[in-house]
């Protein structure tokens, strides 16, 4: 058998060809660290710098702006935990109930440090509702975390109409834009938001980099503390080969856009025709209109999703999150929409690329349809 | 000019070319996410676990006791921090006072958070006194962190002694061993540590890539906070290509060693003898005999260190350690070892490397010895 058609872009992406090329250069001949005073060292400093203006420039930010980081999961924990430290002192925090563990997580933990926290919830489309959003703030509210779009249902959240709520209130905003930078246009002030974490292994850079984004004048501390590298927000030596990655991932998409987003619309909503007329009681989850261009989570009639996955070997796709993979429990995301438990077993989370060919899409249409048709037959 | 003779191997080194050709496969072809269940999730946790029990094997521990980190700096900041919180409740910390930021900088955190934090003095050599230490220890103690080796002077510490200080009053011990993982031998039993700190480019694999050691019972929490990867000690998806280089790093030294330690002592020494003939007045700082096999941190008479590594503009070289290029202050390692004032604006760091060949040494020296010339002249 060739390999599996890969619709699981929203756990991980390939390394883009360009990207490679781009980055072998300081993983073979290149090797300063960026704090060395000599050539070598300064060599590489410049290309930490190239990389942080083609990120900042991705999303309308200045260069200052950007934190290089190891992952976009210690992004969010720099945002919340070192907004949460420079605050000093208990507050109260927002969040929706669908984040990724990478914000739910630190929220939890602040919780325990004698945080008050506040889950706000979602509609069955998996959406907040800003007034019940505004209805969570308090005097004391000092940070809100609303993730830009849901990784496992694709739904988009109303993040700039959350920013006019915290902005006139002093409140510091997070977005954990993770599914959203490489795959549809983001631009901070459009959006409002203070601070902003950044996956590069979802748009074409490899594993083991990321950013945040952090308004100018957003009180924060490190949360990791050594060495003064990333203005002393982040310590370490810094991962020069995947930041100049992360750079030139950056960049790619950057021209790619927004022709990208109409492409992978145009793969997911034929993936999803394709399905939806073979297969009687077909059931989309998360948001029709407000969602990411890439992703369908469906719900198959009759099957567990997870019976599905594995009889349709030519297609690698998750239930839900990847994170998840190996738990049967039901996804909290899918709880927070209250998708019923047969609805939820049933459910595969697609989501396709910008290497995604229609041929792809077709076969792996086929693919599962005929699985669908063995396992209810 | 050819590129400068590269002599600042303690600051990074190049990544290894079968490290390189090991990893390539991890960004061009192998790209899924270790926690997916597809067919390129499930490759992707093997190869992790393959570098997992490569790094265990390097340094005498069993895989389950490596989280694999960004950097050697997170990796101590996870030991301390992690520590620290799993105890719960300000206690007392002894460090020495020749740590890295990396070290450091968590510490005097801990200490802004209640903490007492006691720091040990160190003899003219570097080098910490066990009778020292002992005097430091409290009823109150939970934790020390002594390095194995400083990354300035190259000194080697008597963590053997110290482990048995601390292990008779349960005291839970760390080292920062970023400097000697990868030059000599290095075994956690041996040493008789409960955590130790790994940094990959330190050897031969990329930097954005650490690990820590973390015996099986010490009591750690984790400091990043998100999904359960790394047994819940570090989340964010897995740094799949650099883990491989870190696995492949510790294979290829666990193979040269020990004889790669006889072969950066002897071009430490000829080095060291070159210029010393050459140059009256040359001293050496760090301790003659504990010390890492290539590291060499000499003072010239009459000069500053700043002045010689710009007039020898064929050697690639530090002042002390990259952190601090920038700056101009006595380095804290040697204040503490009470160098003078004019031996410590003399001082170069000079560290060679594996791959650093008997006439790049007999180059070096001779552009060290005419630059310094020149300069005294």
């Amino acid at each position: 058998m060739n390999q599996p058609i890969y619709l699981d872009h929203n756990a991980t992406t390939p390394v883009h060809p360009d990207v490679l090329d781009q980055m072998l250069p300081w993983l073979r001949d290149h090797f300063g660290n960026p704090s060395s005073s000599h050539c070598h060292g300064r060599a590489a400093a410049q290309a930490v710098l190239t990389a942080r203006e083609s990120v900042a420039a991705l999303i309308g930010a200045t260069p200052a702006e950007i934190v290089f980081t190891g992952c976009a999961t210690e992004s969010s924990n720099l945002a919340l935990l070192g907004v949460a430290q420079a605050l000093r002192g208990p507050r109260h925090l927002v969040v929706s109930a669908v984040e990724h563990p990478a914000v739910m997580a630190p929220a939890a933990w602040l919780r325990e440090q004698g945080w008050s926290l506040t889950v706000v919830d979602v509609d069955r489309f998996g959406r907040v509702d800003p007034l019940d959003l505004e209805k969570a703030l308090r005097p004391d509210t000092a940070l809100v975390s609303v993730m830009h779009a849901n990784n496992e249902v694709g739904t988009v959240q109303p993040v700039e109409q959350i920013a006019r709520l915290t902005h006139s209130r002093g409140i510091v905003l997070h977005t954990d834009a993770a599914q959203t930078v490489g795959k549809v246009s983001v631009d901070v002030d459009t959006l409002g938001v203070d601070l902003l974490s950044i996956a590069g292994h979802k748009f074409g850079a490899p594993k083991g980099v990321g950013a945040l984004y952090v308004r100018n004048g957003t009180p924060i501390t490190p949360i990791l503390h050594g060495a003064g590298q990333e203005r002393s927000l982040r310590p370490g030596t810094e991962n020069v080969p995947l930041i100049v990655a992360l750079g030139a991932a950056a960049r790619l998409v950057q021209q790619a856009l927004p022709g990208l987003a109409d492409t992978l619309l145009q793969r997911r909503d034929q993936l999803h025709r394709l399905l939806a007329d073979a297969i009687p009681g077909l059931q989309l989850n998360g948001h029709p209109e407000h969602r990411l261009p890439n992703t369908a989570h469906l719900s198959f009639p009759g099957v567990s999703g997870r019976a599905l996955l594995q009889e349709a070997a030519e297609v690698a796709a998750s239930l839900g999150s990847a994170c998840h993979s190996a738990s049967d429990a039901v996804s909290g995301v899918l709880a927070a929409m209250q998708v019923d438990a047969a609805r939820a077993a049933g459910s595969v989370r697609l989501s396709v690329g910008s290497a995604t060919t229609s041929d792809d899409v077709t076969r792996a249409a086929d693919a599962l349809v005929q699985a669908w048709r063995r396992l209810v037959a």
